[in-house]
């Protein structure tokens, strides 16, 4: 998605540690015209696709997953994450391990929202090494629903998570891949 | 907003302890359809506020806040919550007491994103005692900027959230206040 690779050279900053910062545009303060221009990319390319909900992980996805289910017309679920190991029994949950905080945190959804007869679109704004995305994976899974497929804004295209996502056979559509932030400058994957 | 009270009453689910369950289409599954009509009437009812940012606080704010500030055209930025007591000196911070689960946590937003030119519209789900709220308008003061108003979906009144914000002089709407739910029986403050 062009737009969205000219925002990211413009306003993104890389830091040492293969860090990229969009917190201007994307994950703290964000910019709607933009998120607007997401949900109806995400539309285009998911077109084909028999969605029945969209679901992402608090917090930073919840604006573009909203949207995105705007133009779906289907409801959205935004899995919780909690400290707490005493999960109630009318959740499903899942662990997930997080390397930047050395942690690891529980992810739940109500039953209630969730069951077999879904077709779930999983969106997030960040995939590295897919950690909490392959969360949203095991609680569909535990539900009995269907990924249908994932849309994510921005893959970090040198880390593991696309692939291992991608060996599952999931069909998953990044808009933005960086192929490499060497020297601080940000090199985008080609477009098939 | 008579919609918004319709939906309570057919979908809100009321627990001993004055609790409201409204997350099958607010909080955990969202309904875009109603979110983006919430968006509409906080439009409506501050289109001759001068806005220039939308500030609310992760997680379930986030939605509608994303889909107000398009209505206005405007960035939005959401205040983040953190355990951790080193607090970087790129933020605005402030401690917020939560009653439910008696914890303390901080709330920061990055000093890039507001300041004192900033006439911020404050958007939250939820009003009950307000520490969240005042929380985010402590942030507001902090930065230099103005609070031009506040818009929160809906309002527990028998709670001293709204009183309290009230009484510093800053316009705040709630699309639904909740007077009581005595028996299960949900009863809304008639508006002027």
């Amino acid at each position: 998605m062009q737009k969205l690779k000219q925002r990211i050279l413009n306003d993104g900053k890389v830091f040492p540690g293969n860090i990229l910062k969009v917190d201007s545009f994307l994950n703290h303060q964000v910019d709607p015209s933009l998120m607007s221009d997401i949900a109806d990319e995400f539309y285009a390319r998911f077109s084909g696709v028999k969605i029945t909900k969209v679901l992402t992980i608090e917090a930073s996805g919840i604006g573009i997953a909203l949207m995105t289910a705007a133009r779906f017309g289907v409801p959205m679920v935004f899995a919780k994450k909690t400290q707490t190991k005493n999960i109630a029994a009318d959740v499903y949950s899942t662990s997930v391990i997080s390397y930047t905080h050395g942690t690891t945190y529980e992810v739940v959804v109500s039953k209630e929202f969730l069951d077999e007869s879904d077709q779930v679109l999983i969106i997030d704004d960040f995939l590295a090494l897919g950690n909490a995305l392959l969360g949203l994976v095991n609680l569909v899974k535990s539900a009995g629903a269907s990924v249908a497929a994932i849309g994510i804004v921005i893959e970090k295209g040198f880390q593991c998570g696309g692939e291992k996502i991608r060996s599952l056979g999931i069909p998953l559509c990044s808009l933005a891949i960086v192929d490499s932030m060497e020297d601080g400058k940000i090199v985008f994957r080609e477009e098939n």
